[in-house]
């Protein structure tokens, strides 16, 4: 019988549609097989030797052979960094102006290097330069909320091949993040503890859903997973901000993210995914109830008008089962 | 410069990407010169001679020619007819047996005909079988809400081409309808109005945003359209529940379905989208401050991290624009 769990972080209910699941290895893409790309494309602005055609430059980590990562302006911004934060209001059109951040994060020199093939050294720096981006955007007295996300594959909405990540910084605080503030507030209000912390507890005594697990990490496919091998990467020890990573922690991070990307990239045949991290501002970092993590979700499967009518997920696959491939699923070739 | 603008039915910022939007032009497809589908498939369980291929059969319209319209059990659902609505809880993990009504509606009987294109005696009888399941599903005691959904194309969630639409009804209230309640809930005590009833309003006095208005029904781009070309059809008889509908009210809600699919067939060379009937139960259909109405969102652009990171939308359309550019679309050849 399908089966309805509840998502305690968002408080919506996910349907595990047992009728018409499918086997972990059915979601296996073809992607592997695609023709390839070349290392370096002349009309690509993220390449090595172009750079001259992306905008201004906001950071850039090198080293004896070059830039390893360029952190550059969006030339197509969904926000722009030029303006004052002006709210209107008429009757119920109600406007904020477009102003914040949005930045590409260029991962690596290569056209062709699929994220999860990086090396850890790599990978390392790349969380660095997440921790730096994101504490930099919210310096912008007008910025309230930043996400940083990365688009992998056309189907999760990117067209651009060359490895790269983006964070946008909004003049607002969007509606989805303040609901999950509330899940957690309440579930603090009830029990006297973090909503995540206690997931993070059962999780690492159920084992049946955990994926990888170090001294400071989890990642688990969550007990409600919205959609099939969606992913959670939570930091076991408490904290509402991403911002207060430690230099060994954000390494070890690092090591999540890459065998996660890995066993995906192996096991799934380079599917297309999306996944970002999901924060609280700096300044509220020692709030008991809030506690940042990563979420990652290959795109496997399409949203369709029941998700859109309902917001409630179908998933069909079974996330014990999906951990399980996960879990024995290669990190090489 | 970019605008958010808010959306006061979800509450949800949209960003008006004035940076990188299009012109309504450039949203067209390529799908009409797709090569065509056959009017009749042996293999598809939908067409007509097929009909033993499909489960039981809940309804069927007919008149002397044989079918119009059948309603039948879904083969694969995400929640079945048979069993107790049982719920349980386990420290976290919350879950409830999925169980409830998941019916297919085979709008006609050939396999290859575009629902823009059925004729409007055609629009009404589908009109008037989605009143009768509507009704229907909500007499099942375990059921607690009813969505009634197309998915048109595959980056609409569908593979089956055959004209259908479905209907689930689920054992428990999804967060999103009633986070909607809410918003309609706090408009209501600040107003003493209706908010759909001060939306129809609005856009009519603007007209800009309108596409399709007659005695009974407004359709139109809302003001903070969540994606290009997304569209709203709302009765001006105020009522919570789509179940109120009378035969006059559903001929014309034909008319208007009909209309902007023809639009959006015609202007838009048959994108794939989805569309839904948002409603309150029955039950509750004298409630002031909810409203039904059929939302519907053509699928031309991919939802990606930052909308799955934020839950806001970077919107590439203006909707002034696009509701113009639909307004000269033409409803035929």
């Amino acid at each position: 019988m399908p089966e309805l769990r509840l998502n305690p972080v968002t408080r919506e209910w996910v349907i595990i549609a047992t009728e018409r699941a499918k086997r972990p290895m059915e979601f296996k893409t073809q992607y592997l097989q695609r023709p390839g790309q070349p290392p370096y494309l002349a009309t690509c602005p993220f390449c090595a030797g172009n750079e001259s055609k992306t905008p201004e430059e906001h950071l850039r980590l090198a080293d004896a052979s070059g830039w390893r990562i360029r952190v550059v302006a969006n030339k197509y911004p969904a926000v722009i960094s030029d303006g004052e934060r002006i709210r209107k209001q008429d009757g119920i059109k109600k406007t904020v102006s477009g102003v914040g951040v949005h930045e590409v994060i260029i991962e690596h020199q290569r056209h062709n290097l699929s994220t999860a093939l990086f090396d850890q050294k790599h990978f390392e720096d790349i969380m660095s330069v997440y921790k730096n981006r994101f504490i930099e955007a919210y310096r912008d007295p007008r910025v309230e909320h930043v996400i940083i996300f990365k688009n992998h594959g056309e189907s999760a909405g990117t067209t651009v091949v060359h490895p790269h990540t983006q964070l946008i910084a909004t003049p607002v605080v969007p509606v989805q993040f303040r609901d999950r503030v509330q899940a957690a507030m309440h579930y603090f209000d009830d029990t006297g503890e973090c909503l995540m912390c206690a997931i993070i507890k059962r999780e690492r005594e159920e084992k049946i859903r955990v994926v990888v697990d170090t001294d400071n990490f989890l990642t688990f496919i969550p007990y409600a997973a919205l959609s099939p091998f969606h992913l959670w990467i939570f930091p076991k020890r408490h904290s509402a901000a991403f911002s207060t990573i430690s230099v060994d922690e954000s390494k070890e991070l690092a090591y999540h993210l890459k065998t996660v990307l890995l066993k995906i990239y192996w096991g799934l045949d380079d599917p297309d995914y999306n996944f970002v991290i999901r924060s609280s501002r700096p300044q509220d970092a020692g709030n008991e109830y809030c506690h940042w993590y990563i979420s990652i979700v290959p795109r496997l499967t399409k949203s369709a008008g029941f998700e859109i009518g309902s917001g409630m997920y179908i998933n069909t696959s079974l996330p014990e089962e999906s951990a399980e491939f996960l879990r024995a699923a290669k990190t090489s070739e």
